[in-house]
């Protein structure tokens, strides 16, 4: 796996030491999280939109109808900038300087455009269902004709992209030390719920392993 | 509190039986939160920076330091957009069509500023870390002259802004619901692990009770 070269863009500026461009690195990030927040521009406003993604291969995903001020915009091949975010601990220094988040996260800028090409599109519609939960695809209805026509698929290629990444102790004063605080990081995970069978779903349907067992960290991407 | 008021950018499009207006709902979804994400654009370039914010009253508060390029480009009195985002649970619908997420977003468009007063930015400071985690700044070494100086916050006003929820059951196409496919919701939940002192901490040193009991949820704010 090839790795991703700085652009101007995508060169860290500041703290530099967090940044990463190693592509295995950055594919984890955006295969752990479920959201991304996409940035566009309209008559120079900015606009961030969170919505759903998927990533196959060297390529971003994402589901145009998640905004049709987005859709719009997107299509006609501006430049965009896709984030994702992923928190991880509360990072609690002896300073309030110095107090921080545990973090990962990915930018990537390009210009996304129109997945017109009905088999690609039907694989990033695959992709969506299984990025949120795999084994999930095998069960439910595929989409129709009507349904691939009505929704819009953008890509965006993974090549103008960076990781950024905080991780382990907080970083203290060397003079704060001393200081009688407790200080270190409170891990913050993203954890389920019991599943709640919808009241169409018959009281015996057993619920899948997928769902009984669901476990973000251990999911594998292509 | 009186509610916000739709403009022509805040006007949900798409879905807006999912939006709100309610000042309340707005600063409950931005209070939970622990980071947002600053769109601005740089010569036609979107970017989207993800950073630590705090709300006080009516204004949203972002550290100037997340990067030196947004810093530069926002202080200026540019067009901003800050999007917080909460996910809070998987929707499996018995159709790959209507997979979704449950969320809660707050979008909220403007003009960020330098704050100047000093008083002002000391209070953002204390706000930044009560966010984060009510109880610590009582206990850190508050900030000196040369760590305000060192850090820039910039403010954003709470009057453009609106908030878009999903939440409850799948909505299946009425041929569907028949189908014998378990369906329903998998929420999630942001949890912490157990608190791990940094080696600068003495053995003795009890883990604070803000940090112990740290529960996301249950903190209120102004």
């Amino acid at each position: 796996m090839e790795n991703l070269q700085p652009t101007h863009n995508t060169t860290l500026k500041r703290l530099p030491q967090r940044g990463s461009y190693d592509r295995a690195t950055v594919n984890a990030i955006l295969d752990e999280a479920f959201i991304c927040h996409v940035g566009f521009v309209v008559d120079g406003q900015p606009f961030v939109i969170p919505t759903s993604f998927a990533r196959i291969g060297e390529q971003l995903f994402i589901h145009g109808s998640a905004a049709s001020r987005m859709l719009r915009s997107l299509s006609g091949g501006v430049p965009v900038c896709v984030t994702v975010t992923l928190v991880d601990g509360l990072v609690l220094a002896r300073s309030a300087f110095h107090q921080s988040i545990n973090y990962r996260s990915v930018v990537i800028l390009g210009q996304a455009t129109l997945v017109e090409d009905t088999e690609q599109k039907w694989r990033a519609l695959q992709a969506f269902t299984e990025h949120i939960i795999p084994g999930r695809w095998a069960e439910v209805r595929e989409p129709d004709e009507q349904e691939l026509k009505a929704t819009s698929v953008l890509a965006l290629p993974l090549v103008e992209a960076s990781a950024k990444i905080r991780t382990g102790a907080p970083k203290d004063d060397e003079t704060d030390y001393a200081l009688p605080v407790w200080s270190g990081v409170l891990p913050l995970l993203m954890t389920t719920g019991a599943p709640q069978a919808d009241e169409y779903t018959p009281v015996a349907t057993p619920v899948p392993a997928y769902v009984a067992q669901y476990d973000r960290k251990t999911r594998t991407h292509e």
